[in-house]
């Protein structure tokens, strides 16, 4: 929470949730990530949140750009960065999309298979690619699913195809992991990446750069390490695996450049308990929920902290839920919530750390209620 | 699948995976309700296709509208709906969209709590409200939390609240779980329902009205009973708890009423391996998942039919995935998919049974993807 946004929350006129986000928080971020990285490329992954005024503003820090597809590509250029400082960084990609990607300027591509170094070849004939490598994600609070990546095994085979192609075989790609709490998380997965380096070389392809991915967290409630030491601990791996020959870095920050940065304000509309019973806990509903902006509370991964103007009152646990019409629509119970007992309907709940993945992941009116609103101060 | 639908297919030029819904089936479905159950009114849940061709269509064919919000009754209103068709079925409302709603002629309110009724006492003087009871939701694919209703021993208490600050003490909803299997799900209920009919007319005060709620199934992969079946075992369990003194009775279909009135149209964007071990599965990555339509395949509860040009080939499991950057895109892994061994990248698969909760559950633009395109023919 930053006096900007409490300033902005109090002259706020219209109704309904919405999210604030203080750029000169992500302007923090920014310098923070490029301090503890001196020598590596910073490039913001786009998805956690496309507004224009963060893209525009990180494209003055100089910031590079991690693309999912066409439509934040289009919306990148559009802040006047050259086409340069942008990765296609999603290994699904229509050939189409490569092809206008291409038209646009883009040079740099994600694989994790040959069928789809096939279609960079045909469609951006000679642009740089990058392997992405399936890695554990022991650590972090999301581990991914195997859906992006290939064994390492695989690797080698994929960037000699592309080189044979007539594409620049440029480097690998893992992601450890999102919100990744282990700050040796990297250790692993740049001992592969040294060892698919020494391969290449063998084959006479030099390779020039290690995509370290993102996964840096935003705090929640939970405490994690800042950001300095998961740079300490990148280099001290760098250094260990890759000797004096380290490679040209990247790393792609989404939800470490933006998820502290952006703070919710909704409405309680509704406490209520399902019996009579005494020790039957309370239901606090709020004006948001799974389908305008919390997605990420799925299985309660995330766990925001929330502040009302209550919490110097004693607090007691309620199972928190949204305001649709759907059953899944509920934000914690397997774990309650701790909040103020004299909370009452029509009370402000602030939910911080929501620049992230929250306008992006809203529906398009579930319920027939609106998209997560957004300002950007 | 119906011949309208296919055909509208092969002269569709735009590019992009879309829904078609076949308003003839949207009206077999209707027909179909109205025939099972004489006597019940049909109150389409609206949230499941809020689609201004399909509200206009069960306008014209007499239905009414359960309504999760104000732009949904605003959306009802504007097919030349009377307010009297409308229920606000949402039992998490605020105040002022209570007042909106009383202001647009709505009278028919769900409750579910004392908080609830006060604020309809205060914002719609009169109106009729009836009492959401929790519903175990056996048999249901979709059981539903505990998030909607109270428990039926404070039913009374709040509908005796509700008569005495002046609203109609209307009635009693439950709903049995969505996607419901089980016919003989909806007896229990009707015997609490009776029972919380009996101790109000012991406090003086006569209800009306059950809600039988939604549940009615669509066909997916798993075959289901048909609607007809629905309506016997609904009657037999109204006479056996109710007696010569059946109340009035409604229903809210919604995935009964569109689910296999839609179809889905995809383009295969990649197919892959992980690694070059033999009996390594394919993955399958079309250009539509679970943030721009195909959000219920959520936990894998709903297996949708799937259909391509190449089904009289061999066929081979795969896990199927989306376009997204999200390692949570994937639909089908736990238990893999069947698909021609033959499939390529850049087929056309059909998805069926899309006409319910795939529009709305969109996201924005996740990714930078358009949410789905709808088309009603």
């Amino acid at each position: 929470m930053t006096e900007r946004i409490r300033r902005f929350l109090r002259q706020r006129r219209e109704d309904g949730p919405c999210v604030v986000v203080d750029l000169d928080k992500v302007h923090d971020n920014y310098l923070t990530f490029e301090r503890a990285l001196p020598d590596t490329r910073v490039y913001y992954a786009v998805k956690a949140n496309p507004a224009p005024e963060i893209l525009a503003l990180l494209e003055r820090l100089g910031s590079s750009f991690d693309c999912a597809s066409v439509p934040e590509i289009e919306m990148v250029l559009a802040t006047g960065a050259a086409p340069e400082r942008i990765s296609y960084g999603n290994t699904i990609k229509k050939e189409r999309d490569i092809a206008r990607a291409h038209a646009l300027g883009v040079r740099l591509f994600a694989v994790d298979c040959e069928a789809e170094v096939d279609k960079i070849a045909r469609a951006a004939p000679g642009a740089r690619v990058f392997c992405r490598i399936l890695c554990d994600g022991a650590g972090a609070d999301w581990p991914l699913s195997r859906k992006f990546g290939c064994a390492p095994e695989m690797a080698p085979g994929v960037l000699e195809h592309a080189h044979r192609n007539g594409l620049e075989a440029y480097g690998v790609s893992f992601h450890v992991g999102s919100q990744q709490a282990d700050v040796e998380a990297w250790d692993q997965a740049l001992a592969v990446s040294a060892r698919i380096f020494r391969e290449m070389a063998e084959r006479g392809i030099s390779l020039s750069m290690v995509n370290l991915g993102g996964g840096f967290p935003a705090r929640y409630l939970k405490e994690v390490p800042g950001v300095p030491r998961y740079g300490e601990a990148i280099l001290r791996a760098l250094a260990e695996h890759f000797g004096n020959r380290i490679p040209q870095t990247i790393i792609e920050p989404g939800r470490g450049m933006v998820g502290d940065a952006g703070v919710i304000e909704a409405e309680v509309v509704l406490i209520s308990k399902k019996s009579d019973a005494e020790d039957e806990i309370r239901w606090v509903y709020l004006d948001i929920g799974k389908f305008n902006g919390l997605a990420e509370t799925m299985d309660e991964a995330i766990r925001y902290p929330i502040r009302t103007d209550k919490d110097h009152d004693r607090m007691s646990p309620c199972v928190l839920a949204g305001p649709t019409c759907d059953s899944v629509d509920v934000l914690y119970e397997k774990t309650p919530y701790e909040l103020p007992v004299s909370l009452s309907i029509g009370d402000k709940v602030l939910i911080e750390a929501c620049g992230a993945y929250t306008t992006t992941y809203s529906s398009v009116a579930f319920n027939g209620f609106d998209p997560l609103r957004s300002y950007v101060i």
